[in-house]
């Protein structure tokens, strides 16, 4: 996930959208078919030092502008002006955003699959297993221990299916020009765009540069997804307390140490998903606030989203590994669990849990 | 929305939740038919002064806690012990919750209803004239003016469908009990839970207390519909301002005017909406610091969640029948809007924009 | 503080404004002394339904200009041009908000001094106690238990200092006129701010219309303020937990039951205090975003700031009275503080947690 | 501010404070003088690759615990012991972000003052100069141009030296050991933080590791300072556009050109501290969220502050450079200042703007 958000990874996939527009153009007539395999080829070559472009793209305020001046500058000089022909900054940024978000689903996809498979395990062999529950931090009833688990379940797929939809709806090419009229193309425009976009394999649609609904769905279905792991988590490090130990996180070497107390086990997984969980909240503002954009194309807004949903993306792809890892080793201490339910004198009545978690799996089944 | 969201509205519907509740247990055999008219019947009757309850409930750190209490106190002794029968404070309030946010998106669809088919017949008729688009707050390139208000559309519209199918999705009874575990029903709790949905109007579920992902979506729904609308307020005071007088916001008799300045025509639909945009991604990020809540029931969280929810249907709610108002009458200056494109010098071919609009049009036109 | 922040509060401050600016005016011969006295005796005497101004108030999209009529209807037609002589509706606003920040906190300070005073008494009493530290949710080393309770002292009067000292220096006048330049005045509205800013027992300043720092900082040091009173509600509701039970809330009549559980006492203080700080950082972030304010009087920030500051004084108050009664009445239960310390087997050495202690309320005693 | 906020750094100022810490303990007599010097000699000399221990520390769940293990493999095995010798983890991480604390608002010293200078000439050069003001995106009165760029100064500096008093009050050594007692230094825990805030040139105080009042004002401070800087901006860029001309950016080579539009200057600068200023208040939530510490040591919370905080200050020092360098070639179009104003028809009456300047001037140079 590091990778894919790395400045490396954003120029490959600007060099990409280039050498993608040019052949989509030339396939449309909009610009001569040699031209334009000179560009997809010299974008395919191109090699430029991340740290030089970031710097670059800081000072200009846009990374599109000295990755087409060098595109431009390895090309013949009757070739340079069918660059980024059509396009703006704005086209390249977001349209490597999206492709950007659509490879992160697909590597937080293989985590989310390890940990609903994992709950979904530890809530069917629990189901009836009785354990007492807690309700504002106090010994409440006696509730089926795989209740517990299910919930947990319950809210990370529900939290999944929503950014992945989210995704699928919006991941999608950006693609207007300069006014998000897209001028020049004789009326090829959106033909264009429809090559440009299965050339990139995102979805087609019509011009967004000022519409931000997206990219803060995307952003705030992230920090959904971050909080539904962090109640995991939650559970996991209350649950975990010296003086309850119906749970651990499972031994992982190298982690949960102290520097200093070497009695310690820490619940390090809980902790990076409960930090994430700190952050998450306050990025997803920061994803609204840019709603509300200036005219055709805004100022500030739109051009603060790309490393805020970087950072989304960066947490929850920390968070969802670390809590499969939890998931698949989580060390279950029974005769504690046995142990606090009696010291309840709650009795273990645990209601209609089990039928709870067969619901509950039966719909994440289906899905 | 101040009235659904007001004290009486939230302790009428608590009463009605009781009344429901006793019904629905009675109907599947669980406390006794007579008993449940009773309680019905004293739900639907009992009179309870706003201001008083709502310092017991803030006192009691819940509404049910006071609410029960007066209403066991208005039956007979023998009945007292059915009312709330198998329920938990939490079942009310997140019952009621619910009820609120499914009869306030009833309330916000007029208006969403009016915004989208104003803006539809302005895209249309505008969708070919040339005005100057403007970029990072500099004149651009030309556009159509109807594309400018298609993208409004676009925008408001994508919002206004991900809050309804959030709340469609989520608008769910809260039905658990103490430990979300539906005990004391002799296996009848998911029947009870399917009655009492039926007669309150909202979906069924399994129990959801710990699990926060639902109300966090509609909460970011409603912080991406305020946005989607504040871009569109975001635009006009641009447009509106002196030198550029391509818009105005309609006159409205008493709105508008300044305290000091006669001359003055201000953007006060625009500033509702704006201010609406400056609160709402805050009160988003507080919704989804609730999501890593504490064990069966968490303490602080969802407590939290009630008051946040109403703060951005009412921003929702101001906001859009405000710009509404503003869609319904927008003032347009073709004089000025020609004006401005000639001293911009940069021609008028408004490239694809009839096409955009046409698309964007037919699309929302399915939805 | 929630009469405080009511609008019969915000009509009174109002209205007492325009009196004061009458003859601070008066005083320095901007208008003639006898209008002054006839506008005075008006504002006084003026009664305004607060339903009705409220709802004029939205519509015009700011109090003063409904407020600002119907004081001038209910004066000679002579004197009514006098009424709000050179001001602008933000005066007003901004002059109110700041009579309630002055007066908000002269009602939190009695609560700050009681949870100082109490928990400075607990932690000199058990400065040496020796108790469990937990690091991370788990058991560490030794620490005196009064350390604790210093720690917390500490927080919420470092919190308390600063929101002190913040509103000491910002709350200050409003007082500019339409642009910010106080025209109008002949070279005396220097002067005349001053005896406003007297007469409302406020700090003079030049004007601020545009300039928000002082009310973001008042923000922020509220939001602080909140987080700090958490961190004791925090820590006691840990404590709290039935397998600790080192210290409890005090029972208080009415609050901490259950609706469902009568063996339950629920941590109902700690769980307000918690509440409010899951809301308070995202009303701090809206008060942060109207800061880059347009021009000399911005759309849509500044008029944000009022429901949002009022959210912060209304969160903190409850919070504070909660957590001062709390720390008044905390049940202690050396008992199992000592099982609790010796079970963890980490013996008892506390290290210099007596020095450390004295040196946090030597500190707090000087301030 | 990169460079300073690196890994690289990070794992230089952690060795820094394990050398110092081990001269300290040496000097108190808490470990041998000769096994003090041969872990300052190590410290000095270990050369860590920033990527490994980077991926370690994320492994760990923290940065210590593999830095400290290093560190001890390389002194002899006697010495190891003594290594980090009653430190924790947090007491590393907490001093070495204060480290950077300090060190940061050094580095925006230069910047602030190179802003304030540069508006401080423009506000006396033009105080005078009569100008439209604008309320509400509206015209509304002449104001004397100098005092915009006076008000800008004010809330920049008031900013400023806010953060530079969080920084001076807060910018402490955290040393407490593992439970925030100083255990195990007979006594001479207190001497030997003194030592080691001298040699690290920060602030001694009782140990704060549950208590994050200090981070979260400081990250509040920068909040506001990017705000600050954000008014400026947005007025830049809204008299800016080209139907008003009043001011623009300098022209700097490279930046504000456009990737499509020969003809374009984007305000990009504007732009930089635009895009600071829809992150800072989400961030701020953030530091505010971690608050409510658990126990001695929390978990997820402080292990949050440390990125978060240093997005702002990047934010503020990529921020402030920026608008330093606008503030020092402000474009000043008199004509169309002149011309804007004379449209207005509202006469040139500036009120008291030069003696508000003055005010202002004379504040801001006596601070």
């Amino acid at each position: 996930m590091l990778a894919l958000f790395s400045d490396a990874s954003v120029i490959a996939l600007a060099l990409g959208f280039e050498g993608a527009l040019a052949r989509a153009e030339a396939a449309e007539g909009v610009i001569p078919e040699a031209m334009a395999e000179i560009i997809a080829t010299a974008s395919a070559n191109l090699v430029l030092v991340p740290e030089e472009l970031a710097e670059a793209a800081a000072h200009a305020g846009t990374l599109a502008i000295p990755l087409v001046k060098s595109l431009r500058d390895t090309v013949p000089e009757d070739v340079a002006s069918f660059v980024h022909f059509g396009a703006t900054s704005q086209d390249v940024a977001d349209t490597v955003l999206m492709c950007q978000v659509k490879r992160a689903i697909s590597l937080l996809a293989a985590d989310h699959g390890r940990i609903v498979k994992a709950l979904g395990v530890l809530a069917e062999r629990h189901a009836a297993t009785p354990a007492i529950g807690r309700t504002l931090l106090q010994d409440a009833l006696p509730i089926g221990l795989g209740l517990r688990f299910a919930q947990w379940l319950a809210g990370i797929d529900n939290a999944w299916h929503r950014l992945a939809n989210e995704s699928e709806k919006n991941a999608k090419i950006a693609f207007g020009g300069p006014a998000g009229t897209r001028a020049g193309f004789d009326g090829k425009g959106a033909a264009v765009a429809k090559r440009l976009a299965e050339a990139l394999n995102l979805a087609v649609g019509v011009p967004w540069h000022g519409r931000r609904t997206g990219t803060a769905a995307i952003g705030a279905a992230l920090g959904i997804l971050i909080g539904a792991l962090a109640k995991m988590a939650r559970d996991i490090s209350l649950l975990a307390q010296n003086a309850i130990g119906e749970v651990r996180e499972p031994t992982i070497a190298g982690r949960g140490g102290s520097s200093a107390m070497a009695h310690k086990r820490n619940p390090t997984g809980c902790q990076i998903a409960l930090a994430a969980a700190h952050r998450a909240p306050g990025l997803v503002a920061a994803m609204l606030a840019s709603l509300p954009a200036e005219e055709e194309r805004g100022l500030g807004g739109w051009q603060a989203e790309g490393p805020v949903l970087a950072d989304l993306f960066l947490l929850a792809s920390g968070s969802i590994a670390v809590m499969a890892d939890v998931a698949e080793g989580l060390d279950i201490n029974e005769a504690a669990i046995a142990h606090n339910l009696s010291a309840a004198r709650l009795g273990d009545d645990i209601g209609e849990s089990q039928t709870i978690v067969e619901a509950i799996l039966s719909f994440h089944r289906k899905e």
